[in-house]
């Protein structure tokens, strides 16, 4: 099946045809900044851009930073774009497209695909952990994604793993995120090294043996250990496909987050580590995954309403 | 559909009849401590003398402390049993009684019981919380218990909320259960005071305005609204269902557990927190439920396979 997602990014807007977890034709542009209606018009635009090379899609799937309200539709907030409060979003760029849409978190979007088509591919169950400026994550059990009641499930970075330590954005001590977040080691790598100073840069100092630079990458590697460990004893998944920007760090890291992992699992089963495949692709794959699905899903419903109404008992055969 | 619950205790063994999540016969005898194939022989027995009285009873579950292996149908260890590690439970009870059985975590089962017939239900997901000696969980959404992949799920007393806080029974520091469990209050209130104190007794005093009893009721609750919070964000379900020993103290304790996890809920809807109903039947009622199921899936699939088997094409209608 081919659809088409939509991946809405702080400073890219990626839509791309997608058939079987394959991109097979993409268009990218700049996110404006200039309010929620200017985001749809662009998206839209994006998106016929693509269509109009003569791809038959049916099903527009959107991958959002959330949170989202999954019920009406809405962006409820996201932070890196203007405007975007409480923005209805699947009705505006339905009504642009005149299309059905489908909107998923675009972590959510990225564990989906990574969980059909790359690392978790095969498996029964996966979390997919993005470890980037912040902490996110998409639980896959069963081939479903776990959205939670409310459209809040997978806020690994929110929990709290050390009451008391660092402040977190929500104004709560000791999250995962405040401590082991991209932007939190930058944070301690400033203030102990007294200069303004970049993620990328603290990696490189602590790959050359800096000891201070060691320390900062050892207490993140640990606390994103902890976390995943405290993942295991909760949802106990077969792996956990890892990715965002400070993985792609490698096995410096990972094998830090492992090593920490494993410490805090005696008495456990460990489940794999596997590094995301599908890099930044992952969440417009996922989303056009989730479209197909919705359509699919649609499909199931009208021929089984057909089905039954060609019965006199109503029943369902 | 009738079918038969055996919830296997660290003292007690109960069997009982139950139809549509009510009890409706019941018989419960000592547990043994002489080793496994005496508990298989006990199991049995208890079952015969309840179906003796002439229920029509076709599928067993039996609920048993974890962890289990799913699989295999073993108990892996149960440290309140002697004799209880690597013990092939669902074989030795089955071929006891000649009927097909059913195993499930005794959480997992309370909290699948009170998510169908209890405290939870009607809602799409719920996470059965027991407060006890030990702290565990039962994860239920939309219908379907997690078991985890190696059936390891729902061991939320093992998640790590201060590292380097109380040493816990698996030589790690500063998990949930280390620090706010009964058997950790009990410890804390007996180095506080200076001589043995149980559970019961450290609330008897809290209520009574002790300052320093007080101080121990308020921290374990602080890191139970905690772990509580730390769900919300990973699941969020529609609700928490609380039970066990400690939840029975009411109120004056749930009241500080609910205030505690609002407070690291700043951003996020907060989930209901009921009273579990079930009480001591909780997990009798999930086992036989869960047997109940696994019967209704069993005829499902021989159903499939006859139709598939009328046609032609082998292919299910």
């Amino acid at each position: 099946m081919i659809s088409l997602g939509i991946d809405l990014g702080g400073t890219k807007i990626l839509a791309a045809v997608v058939r079987d977890g394959q991109v097979i034709d993409r268009e990218q542009v700049d996110t404006p900044q200039t309010g929620f209606e200017d985001v749809a018009d662009t998206m839209a635009a994006c998106a016929r851009t693509v269509l109009g090379r003569g791809h038959e899609v049916t099903a527009v799937g959107i991958g959002s930073p959330g949170p989202l309200d999954y019920e009406t539709g809405e962006v409820i907030f996201a932070p890196n774009i203007a405007g975007m409060v409480n923005a209805p979003i699947v009705r505006a760029v339905s009504e642009r497209l005149g299309m059905q849409v489908s909107l998923e978190n675009d972590a959510n979007a990225a564990g989906y695909a990574e969980h059909l088509y790359g690392a978790a591919k095969g498996l029964g169950s996966s979390i997919y952990v993005t470890l980037s400026t912040g902490i996110g994550s998409g639980l896959i059990v069963g081939d479903t994604l776990i959205r939670g009641a409310h459209g809040q499930a997978g806020e690994i970075g929110h929990m709290t793993v050390l009451p008391g330590g660092p402040m977190g954005g929500d104004g709560h001590t000791g999250s995962l995120e405040a401590i082991a977040a991209g932007r939190s080691m930058a944070r301690d790598a400033s203030y102990v090294f007294g200069y303004d100073m970049e993620t990328e840069d603290l990696f490189e100092l602590a790959r050359s043996g800096d000891r201070k630079a060691l320390g900062i990458v050892d207490n993140a590697a640990l606390f994103t250990g902890i976390g995943l460990a405290n993942l295991v004893k909760i949802l106990d998944p077969e792996a956990f496909v890892i990715g965002g920007g400070v993985a792609r760090v490698g096995p410096f890291y990972l094998d830090r987050i492992e090593a920490a992992c494993a410490r805090y699992l005696v008495g456990y089963r460990m489940p794999r580590l596997l590094p995301a495949k599908l890099g930044y692709d992952a969440a417009v794959i996922g989303a056009a995954a989730v479209a197909a699905r919705a359509e699919r899903d649609r499909g199931a419903r009208d021929h089984a309403t057909d089905a039954a109404a060609e019965r006199p008992d109503g029943r369902l055969s």
